[in-house]
């Protein structure tokens, strides 16, 4: 797979690329990451890519022109656009699989206050990944590819994304390592029995247990079979006393 | 304000706190940014920070040993620490909002598979980014740090995030920039009337009317005033067609 990141600021990426499993999936050749500095797309001798909003008020918008050329510089037929917006589609856990299947997936980060409305008609897809507001879309795009990556094939060992929160829709069990006693607090018995059917059961009322106490929302949406169902109603008893 | 960061990647911040906004806030004064290695609390001779999970199953567990003595040796009774899991409370605005009154936050970063469950009982709040699963906790970390920073006083323009998505409970409004024309896409006329009042009721029914359509969750929340439900009733009309 191939990433492109469209940014005002490349340098931001450096820990992001060097560290921990980014490095080793592009290492691995399992994913290409460039960066684009969309100021080189600047034709203006002071390299602007911003200017002062049209009709007034606070802040600078990015150059739709400037962004145009960036754009059309390092995208072919190929490329899904998705541009980094707090007006975006929500991001979640499905969308990340969908986009682990493109061939090149390509993510433009604005700065500043905005961007002119008009880049929006360049772009396939627009997503934020939250209802909060950052300095730019730089951050988004590393939350977008880090998510993106750890699914690809041998970039992590498969096992791991079968136990993920929300991508069997239910948060995940507790998990405990040594020491068995710490401060007072234990390991809880069944784990340490040794007994994998006693186990399993454990881990799955307490992942329904978790999402009924914390993320109700996801259990409304969440299809119980038969022995789900008759775990989450002890849970209710059990969470009522 | 004091941010800490407890990671096992701290390189992973290099380009953050090196760029843009977070590195003149830093230069300020406004916010002072530490990174604490949590490796460097390990006491066995390999440096350990993880170990298998107890019952089995793939992947690593971090150690509560080894955690908490780095939250211990790097916090007061005024820190307020918030560890980054995909099973805790969703991030938003009001909480950003809410964090960056705050004279010392803690951010708790976890890697691999998980935390030993007891690591919990040693924190104030759980925030989740988003229903998605990241390689750690490094980027929700980058998430809340940067939309806590833009609010302290003096990082940014106080107008800048008066007009922001999600700070008045809409989005926000189209931008545009210089050139008025451009691929046969033009500003919208009003904009450059230099008729103030009408500017504002354009943008005031731009920032309805993208809620309407793209968010209605968020207009639901939102209490509008008589102007604005008079627009609203417009858009309704002017969307049917």
């Amino acid at each position: 797979m191939k990433i492109k990141i469209l940014t005002l600021f490349p340098d931001m990426f450096t820990g992001f690329i060097d560290e921990s499993i980014i490095k080793r999936a592009i290492e691995k050749g399992v994913v290409e990451v460039s960066l684009i500095d969309i100021r080189q797309y600047s034709q203006d001798k002071h390299k602007h890519v911003d200017d002062t909003p049209c009709g007034g008020g606070a802040g600078m918008v990015m150059a739709v022109d400037v962004v145009d050329r960036c754009i059309k510089a390092n995208t072919n037929e190929h490329s899904h656009i998705v541009m980094m917006t707090p007006q975006g589609e929500t991001y979640n856990q499905k969308k990340a699989l969908e986009l682990s299947k493109l061939d090149e997936l390509v993510l433009l980060c604005g700065h500043y206050e905005g961007f002119d409305e008009r880049i929006r008609s360049y772009v396939d897809e627009e997503v934020s990944i939250g209802d909060f507001v950052l300095t730019g879309g730089e951050i988004a795009a590393m939350v977008i590819s880090d998510s993106v990556i750890r699914l690809l094939d041998h970039a992590i060992r498969k096992e791991s994304h079968m136990e993920d929160s929300f991508s069997i829709g239910l948060l995940e069990y507790p998990q405990y390592t040594r020491p068995i006693e710490y401060d007072g607090m234990r390991v809880p018995d069944v784990l340490l029995s040794g007994n994998h059917k006693n186990i399993e059961t454990f881990r799955k009322k307490e992942s329904l247990r978790r999402t009924y106490k914390k993320r109700p929302d996801l259990l409304n949406k969440y299809k119980l079979n038969k022995e789900e169902e008759k775990l989450l109603k002890e849970i209710i008893e059990e969470e009522k006393v």
